[in-house]
């Protein structure tokens, strides 16, 4: 609590990260001579375009360098879901140009999968490819064994999240992928691996040989960096066809004038994000462990959602508390300086249970009643302990009207 | 001519404004706040997202009394050309769920068209959609009576830039609405008109109604806005399904977080754009008019591509001087601190044929010597006559060699 002018100012407690994040304040200088004197088009040959130019490539070699790959496989989107409808349509779309037939076609995903994996499942079943959902365990871990008996010859993608935007479950990427590789051996064919890890970089190793990955989504805002820009990571034997058409820009696979500024800060947040990743981690990991211990303490009626330890990303705490309205909760939380959120921002503001939820657990009040916290590395216990003192007593006021 | 420290500094002039166009410095004062402070993801509901929230409605508001058209036929996109992507594909995918089938589906363009239109028609044409590209005058106008002609109770939709990119070609939008009307009434079908306006709003009036467009697509790069933003007007009649696939951003058209910075820059921008918009062309085709008379005197060999008039957008230059290496040219002219282009960048920076010019001249010595000089408000005839002494002798010096 500050003061002002003989006012209390209540200082906001952002806790919404998985939502959005503060832009670093590198990033807006590096994008700053990009939105005043260094307008040019990147695809233009005089000088104001071949600085744009080297901006663009420099921001790739930057996003290669953070995530250990070679540039020519560091593509720039508009952002997380444009990079993972890329990978997954790109990817069935290129297979179809080769003779595959879509009804010849199976991919795996699970039913926790962020909207713009989900929809763009869906768009892949109005084509005619087969979707196997598979089921996880109640804290949303992939159930490998199910994986395992899934994968069939006529296999030809596995996607999942590499840390889910609303529990949080860190799935075993390393275990995804052996058993890919075993499917592999076993049936002679090749089976792709798109992980969407927009939420991991400050908080997960995203070295790219490390995930295993054939895809990385990757999304800009996520990670301290400008709204608007995202990246898609790919192995070389991956091929993509794009899925909206236009110019040569990105090698053909992402037509449009470069959105330069947005480039270059994403080159910066990325290289930043990365740069003692685990250092921050564990930091951030120990005050969300000592506050999830609060808010159970606080409030007995709420329950974790997702695992606990290093199963769950660093800086993600939801919990639900069955019978709270948890979207007036966080109205009144807000008006208390504090800004938490129900679910992912990009399943609807509104009311409504979460999927993911509802899918670990099959328990509809539990879905109805979530609440997610997404620390930041300067997120306090103190600030976390003062939103359970506040959420218990309105949860108190709460139960007084019902009664 | 500047001097600094006793040496000469050459001032840049900038003639490129068809592939990007200088931030508007009120553009870049009303993004700083979404790029520092105010962070929120628009789709949260806590006071950072409902500040995010009104920013982007806000802009959205902006647009619609740029265009006079209600918010809500206001969609913001990533760029001109996805917005040209969700237009074309969105609508043929939108009656394809309605029953049409792709093979009973006709589409009338042109072969002039940006590449962002092109390459969508070739998507369309993989679909199974008859695409049918009319003819073009020799200074690239739709031939009306073949416009006519070509159209059949088949036709779903006709699409057509507003001016050029290449050659600033104008198209008579009223008089292609006419047409189409009088075959909706013949045939008792519906057939949209999309148009490309991506290098309109700066010289030519937008005003939704007055285009007689479903669909009309922007870009805030061309108009002194940031790049990576887009918008996609439509009319009450026109239903689309999106292209990408996600959360329920920009009501389900359009999935993603959304690019706050970019929207609020980009309602600054095309407010500014269309104020006193005829005062910022007159003015500036006088200075075009006279550019050209001084080129085509200067260098005799040099032929105008395009019409002349007011059928030529306001800021578009476009010569060919047949037999000369342009793109050799226009690095000569960018060493003395000229920036000019041979093509579209969309087109791609390196050398070849500019296909717009070929299609209209069937000429491949004049569709490989393209020069486009597109200017500014504040470009001046002194600047164009600067630049074309320095052709000249650009000119003279290679014939020497030659001989």
């Amino acid at each position: 609590m500050r003061r002002m002018f003989g006012k209390k100012i209540k200082e906001r407690v952002y806790l919404d990260w998985a939502a959005a994040t503060p832009l670093l304040s590198e990033v807006k200088t590096a994008m700053e001579p990009f939105l005043s004197s260094e307008f040019g088009n990147a695809s233009a040959i005089h000088k104001e375009g071949a600085t744009a130019r080297r901006a663009v490539e420099s921001a790739r070699e930057s996003v290669a360098r953070a995530f250990q790959i070679r540039p020519e496989f560091v593509t720039f989107t508009s952002g997380g879901t444009e990079a993972n409808n890329i990978a997954i349509v790109g990817l069935i779309e290129e297979l179809h140009l080769t003779g595959l037939k879509y009804e010849e076609m199976e991919v795996v995903t699970t039913r926790i999968e962020h909207p713009s994996v989900l929809k763009t499942m869906e768009q892949l079943e109005r084509l005619g490819v087969q979707v196997n959902y598979i089921g996880v365990s109640e804290v949303g871990k992939i159930v490998l064994s199910e994986l395992k008996k899934t994968l069939s010859e006529h296999t030809v993608l596995v996607s999942c999240a590499y840390a889910n935007s609303e529990i949080g479950v860190v799935q075993s990427l390393r275990g995804i992928r052996k058993i890919i590789r075993e499917a592999e051996e076993k049936f002679s064919t090749k089976i792709f691996f798109h992980v969407d890890a927009a939420q991991a970089p400050l908080w997960l190793n995203c070295q790219f040989d490390s995930t295993g990955a054939d895809f990385l989504a990757l999304d800009s805002s996520k990670c301290c960096g400008p709204k608007g820009v995202g990246v898609l990571l790919q192995s070389r034997r991956a091929k993509l066809l794009p899925v909206t058409f236009g110019g040569g820009q990105e090698s053909g696979l992402r037509p449009g004038t470069e959105n330069v500024a947005g480039i270059v800060g994403a080159g910066v947040a990325f290289s930043k994000a990365t740069e003692r990743q685990s250092h921050r981690a564990e930091k951030v990991q120990a005050v969300r462990d000592a506050g999830i211990k609060i808010l159970l303490e606080t409030i007995p009626k709420a329950v974790l959602n997702g695992p606990t330890g290093a199963e769950r990303v660093a800086n993600n705490i939801n919990i639900s508390i069955p019978g709270l309205d948890t979207e007036f909760a966080t109205v009144v939380l807000d008006k208390h300086g504090f800004a938490v959120s129900t679910k992912s921002a990009c399943s609807g503001a509104g009311g409504g249970e979460s999927m993911v939820v509802k899918e670990i657990s099959g328990d509809p009040a539990r879905a109805l009643s979530t609440l997610r916290i997404t620390i930041g590395p300067l997120t306090t216990v103190e600030q976390i302990k003062s939103l359970a003192v506040i959420l218990k007593s309105h949860i108190d006021k709460m139960s007084t009207y019902s009664n």
